[in-house]
């Protein structure tokens, strides 16, 4: 599909701008590789913060950006330190080792408060690797689904602005309609993709991997406080599958295994519309009761 | 089950022995918080360097023997950067963000090579919490199995020494008996304990989570080079329903969802005799061909 040339930019992409800084804040000298500084997108704002998938992408954009960088994602963790300001932050992606096709990386992401302190908002660590073909077979089948146009797509609730960023559309587990504490199970399906259509890179399944509500509020119909604490995305594709998947749906689905005193788990996974199991990701989640 | 007062010490207690160091090697200073040496050990080495298991353990425990440390682990995620040799290393477990009931860790484990020169040899990230009383529940139930005393052990190979430092008795999908590339599922249970058995804590948790054997083997019966370059392991229990848990088997399961282009993933659950899901965890996994 191609774009009109004088589209606006994406606001995905307005998100990923991360501009090239100096080491540290002190250092007037030339710019330091993997120092950047990015900011929350305004299109991405959650009810406190940025929506978190977000935030883990300019993680991994951080380390797709340094110059050293081998390969491509193979594994990402997040752990989610502390709710950004709506405020620039630094963010450092460091290569710690590199080998002959495998390189592992630490990123910090750093914000300076109200009082001028700074702070650790973020840690990541990720593994880049240059892949080689090899037996590969995907046995986590993609579950049968209407195609994505014969999906209704529901209204869209509008207490938070991320939301608007996804055309999503649900199959199975959907929000709960009524809040009367009816336990179900934690299972949501459903189709989704950038709205407006993008075409899907690694940067964009990062964050697509964090698009399900909370589990706890699925599993118990009760809107209790909840926030991410960890994410790992483990990437199946490589740059050939992404592109082949452009602008296409993913079929995505999320369930929790273990709720247990103040945190629950989710595990979720992304195929594209041709069944190619793109991404698996887990997360543990903090829920207040 | 009282133990008699002259036994001698576990070899996995041997193995998360970690002595204070100064905060760098230069220093001569006082010891710095969250600095020890370790060492691989030999009743877990494996084909090349320790089992990864212990390591991922003996870096959790870096964390938990710090004095600022929080609460208890809920996310650990290590990345395994290169093969160990056999000698001793440094960790470093730093606290880089403590909130009120939640605390995040980086850990780096360093190892001098044979030319004198330092290099990362594994990065980790934990976070720990002071968990409260909640509304609980396991939505991933422990399958039925004959009781571990009913299950046989097989005769251990004898090929790496780590193998012999767990009782393991294998329900659904063992080793092949047949390395002839016939096809099968992913899918390994088995009832598992340390050997000699040891009362269960967070160490010895996280490298039970590492006990399984590289799933591309189970897959497709064929044994290629293979190596975890990331795991996380949630836990889903604190100190408590470990102390219940004490000596007795866990019910591990574990699967592969994707293999491609060298790497595949692995999910594992592990329950106590009593059902609780205790830990559930997650790797990628490199794979030669």
């Amino acid at each position: 599909m191609t774009r009109p040339a004088l589209m606006t930019r994406h606001p995905f992409d307005e998100a990923m701008a991360l501009a090239p800084l100096a080491a540290s804040t002190e250092e007037r000298g030339p710019e330091a590789p993997g120092h950047f500084q990015g900011a929350p997108h305004p299109a991405y704002a959650n009810m406190v913060g940025p929506f978190g998938g977000v935030t883990a992408a300019q993680a991994l954009a951080a380390v797709l950006r340094h110059p050293a960088r081998l390969g491509e994602p193979v594994a990402l963790t997040v752990n989610y330190a502390a709710a950004l300001i709506d405020a620039p932050f630094r963010i450092e992606a460091r290569p710690v080792r590199t080998n002959r096709s495998t390189q592992h990386w630490t990123v910090t992401l750093m914000q300076t408060d109200a009082q001028g302190v700074d702070g650790v908002m973020l840690t990541a660590t990720c593994v880049t690797a240059v892949r080689r073909p090899t037996w590969s077979a995907v046995d986590a089948p993609r579950p049968d689904a209407p195609a994505p146009g014969q999906v209704a797509r529901p209204p869209i609730p509008k207490r938070v602005r991320w939301i608007e960023r996804y055309d999503m559309r649900p199959l199975t587990g959907p929000m709960p309609m009524q809040w009367d504490g009816s336990e179900a199970d934690s299972l949501t399906r459903l189709w989704v993709r950038d709205e407006p259509p993008r075409p899907l890179d690694f940067p964009s399944l990062t964050a697509l991997a964090d698009v399900f509500f909370p589990r706890v509020w699925r599993r118990r119909a009760r809107m209790t406080p909840a926030g991410t604490v960890s994410m790992s995305v483990y990437f199946h594709a490589g740059a050939d599958e992404l592109a082949a998947t452009g602008e296409g749906y993913l079929l995505g689905q999320a369930r929790a295994q273990s709720f247990f005193n103040g945190f629950f788990d989710q595990s979720a996974e992304l195929w594209n519309e041709a069944g190619h199991l793109l991404a698996t990701t887990h997360q543990v989640v903090y829920f207040k009761e």
